[in-house]
């Protein structure tokens, strides 16, 4: 059985932002569902804003096991009973992958009870992801740190409860440090937070950043052990 | 210096119904404020659910250092404005004692992000509060358990974020048992929930639950050891 | 690919009380290594006090994805270096499952860092596990609570370091409550403590006790999500 | 009353390294413990190996409130009846600091149950702590980060269980991150381990560092709220 993927990106930057669009000529929602479309155990779609109910209907939401996130501009626009929909369904059991500047979306600071803010610097660091939970379905595959070139930093304090599970810390060439991979559990759903993604920089290209989200929506999932399995007869039980 | 107390109450119950106003004719926050104002350190005061701005204006919350809440009826009739406000103190630093029916307040449901929803039954069981942090603040001069003669019952699942630190567990007479006690940390602010206190039950005039909530807001409250220290003076240094 | 099992069992008991030998003829690990082996992706093994090594050679572990312990006259009798080798092999990724009174196993204490003392009375007391992870891997297919007729009674605290997860909750009808199934990450290795099972009692041919086991031997071994997947051919990427 | 700290140092290589000794002469104990003796709440010994039972006695370890450790060669020369001592003292409620090269000490390997291990690099790298719990006890006073301009490497992974707290994150100019600052409970005692102090490097002579340990001590000395307060006569109680 397919897990069923939404990307879900802002699409603004990249129609008024011609740096931005030679990156994501598609916008960063299609390249990051490109690249999950080559999975064999996902079916993936994108929504975007603008579209009907911000392409998160009640029935479509229903039909989603796990939603990824980009917003930055626009986390204003979506009206609080498109939020109040989403925290049902994450409490319900759908995963959810929230991308760089999507820490203040409504949707995020909904789930937290915080502020979710942070230091940043749009500066172009180069950013060194280490892998603090080399065992966890998250980081499979992944090494013990990959590197960014160019990204906007993010530097800690980030104003978020304990995560349950801190998956990656960043190194930044300026000088901060960052949570950058973090689990929180929700009710029946699952949450991550992945920082990179600045609009500027072609991370979502990036096998490693893609490598993760792949990982992260499988481990936010429909849990596979939990599905049924056939037994043998028992006969002596 | 004294740490500067709320007690906020609903103050229907006790006015609507007998049996509630024979056990709290003062309202419940007037009890456990009493409780309260016998303990050196603290100057306390209340406030109740009809007070202009129900008794939470900007410059009262500026200066509290906690803030004790019940309520059960009317969570609904706090407006969003208020909670925003509360929400902001609890990230500065503002400690948050939330009793019984408060797990669905709008405070603490924003706090957590999850629906804070349980199990319960009405019932007069009998209520064994074990304490499971022995070293805990909260639990200072508590033994190992406490009894609470007739009680609500709370019961399992209760859909709260994993707590940082589990105070208390409940056992019930009736067979259920309940994360009774939990603390977890918001931005620069304390959270402690607690259980007892259904307001057909003399439950706010116990020895120990009213230690158990003075306990909490010395740990809620401004750290005794980030004060100022004065120091000998350091010849060699 | 199999999970690889070993089940341990001390095996005395069973020898020397003939009222443990009615319910565990061929002894408790055999009577677990038989619903066990009713689970298609598991191959099952198991071994006992006694045997050369205590049936724990360093080949044996080597091709063990997932040990399950059950210990309780002879803990002291297990040699310091056998103790390092499981150790060695959790801190590398093999899981482990403590049952019952292998709260007190040298593997166990080693792990934990703490005296894992709790309270205790042989009584038959009546015992319900409630399910407080009802996502979690381990509950899969376990309902809000399952009751076990007559257990002994274990109590808080519980002399542990703070669960990663707390999955279990028990009631004893005699007035306690303890966190009855636990998990915590050690190294490359998952552990889980689950209370159940004392020798006089049937409680390993109760079939939640049996399922619990069997989805904590799959949370704990090798990661289904972590095993590479076929893609298909990255045209564009 | 005051916290009885007893500060414990190898003081092997102030000894035979010449670059050591022109840094600490009288041994690094010496100079963490002059710091200490400043702070007027605390009355401060200072121990070492070779001393009759290392320092450790049933007797001096019974009137200790929390233990400063440091050691670095000789982890191995500690028998193991004095690091059972020092682990009971800890589960009974005597706090532990574990200071840099101490993570592979017997008694933090011994409390932690994991390998301890982690990166490192003899290197002169800047540090940068950054404080990544701006409300705790440990951080009062530190400003959100701090620099040691050369210091030992030390990188992730560090194979400890997962904190209770994260207290500080190190970046290092080379291009590593580290849990500098990390606290965990273990029975009824706190333990802190705080990662500073090469011994090539005036560690302990820097004003953040030692404030960092002062805090620390107080956080895992006996709780300052717990010590009985005297209460105005209870006329209506």
């Amino acid at each position: 059985m397919s897990t069923r993927v939404i990307v879900w990106g802002e699409f603004l930057q990249e129609k008024s932002q011609p740096e931005v669009a030679a990156i994501y000529p598609d916008g960063m929602h299609e390249t990051i569902a490109a690249a999950l479309r080559r999975e064999p155990d996902f079916t993936v779609d994108t929504a975007c804003l603008g579209q009907p109910e911000h392409g998160m209907s009640r029935e479509r939401l229903a039909a989603t096991d796990v939603l990824v996130w980009w917003g930055h501009r626009a986390h204003a626009e979506i009206p609080d009973e498109i939020v109040d929909r989403l925290q049902g369904r994450v409490l319900e059991g759908m995963g959810l992958i929230v991308l760089h500047s999507g820490h203040y979306s409504k949707i995020f600071t909904r789930l937290m009870g915080t502020s979710c803010s942070l230091k940043w610097r749009v500066s172009g660091d180069r950013e060194r992801l280490w892998n603090t939970a080399p065992k966890h379905p998250i980081t499979a595959g992944i090494g013990d740190h990959f590197d960014l070139p160019a990204e906007e930093m993010y530097g800690e304090p980030f104003d978020v409860p304990a995560p349950d599970e801190v998956i990656f810390i960043s190194w930044f060439s300026g000088g901060e440090v960052f949570r950058s991979g973090a689990t929180w559990q929700r009710g029946r759903g699952r949450v991550f937070y992945f920082r990179p993604g600045h609009e500027t920089h072609p991370t979502y290209h990036d096998a490693n950043v893609q490598r993760v989200i792949a990982n992260a929506i499988r481990w936010a999932g429909p849990d596979a052990t939990r599905r049924p399995r056939r037994s043998r007869p028992a006969f002596h039980g």
